[in-house]
């Protein structure tokens, strides 16, 4: 999994603590943890294709969460970086076995793959019970001082 | 993940329709699907390191597994091609923002990190869940010709 992963989960969040509406320049939202500006920027393109973020051009433009946090889930952003494709690649090996079937799907047929699959969707299960909004207030009740230090992050940058 | 975790899978699978004790060439074992010897030969060393296979030497070597198919879970054979790492990378992104503390591990601390590490654990829960065993009895009630199949080319291959 790519670090953009990570890069993007923090990014999501920190802009959950900023007024609504509020739009970020990708250079600022790279500033705020020393990313390099052009590959992050990259990630959050690919989030915007996914409408996660809304991007708009212009003095107060930048990136902002183009949905409520309560509807944006870990797998919607892990996603949008990674894609949906499964982890385990089923090459159809048993094309190739003793008594195959041409007319056969083995990536539905295969009990192999089939267990491999049963993994990827308790993974995906996981990370689509699981919010933005849900990550927000578990953030803000362990870590109290987390949003004000986040928008005062921001305040700095923008100075 | 690589292919190679799709084909040991059905290798191991294969073994378990043999013969108790017997060994099979890691050459007969890549004819069996068409595989490039030299690389699963490569994989199959893998599971040797991790007690999965054993190999033996000899006009009657090759590999066999060396533990019971109920002892050997998809878990198991996965992280022995794989290794034990998990998809995620958690670079500690919060060592690098505001109120960051130089003494906290945040891989432990950091709710992103521990969102994304309850979404590994449930896919190794569920391949931990399911042996060779399980996988074996599976298949030979869905396509009960299969043990018979896998052990005719074995032998077809050795002739």
């Amino acid at each position: 999994m790519s670090e953009g992963v990570e890069w993007v989960l923090h990014t999501c969040l920190n802009l959950t603590w900023l007024p609504a509406g509020q739009a970020v320049p990708a250079a600022k939202l790279a500033a705020f943890y020393g990313l390099p500006a052009a590959y992050l920027n990259k990630q959050l393109q690919a989030l915007a294709r996914a409408g996660i973020v809304s991007s708009a051009s212009g003095p107060r433009g930048g990136f902002r969460l183009a949905r409520n946090p309560e509807k944006i889930t870990l797998l919607d952003v892990v996603v949008a970086i990674e894609g949906a494709d499964q982890a385990f690649r089923c090459e159809q090996l048993l094309r190739r076995g003793p008594g195959a079937d041409p007319e056969v799907d083995y990536r539905q047929a295969c009990l192999v793959s089939q267990a491999m699959r049963r993994a990827d969707l308790a993974w995906r299960r996981e990370l689509a019970d699981q919010t933005l909004a849900d990550l927000k207030a578990a953030v803000e009740r362990r870590y109290p001082a987390t949003p004000s230090n986040t928008v005062n992050r921001f305040v700095a940058l923008r100075a």
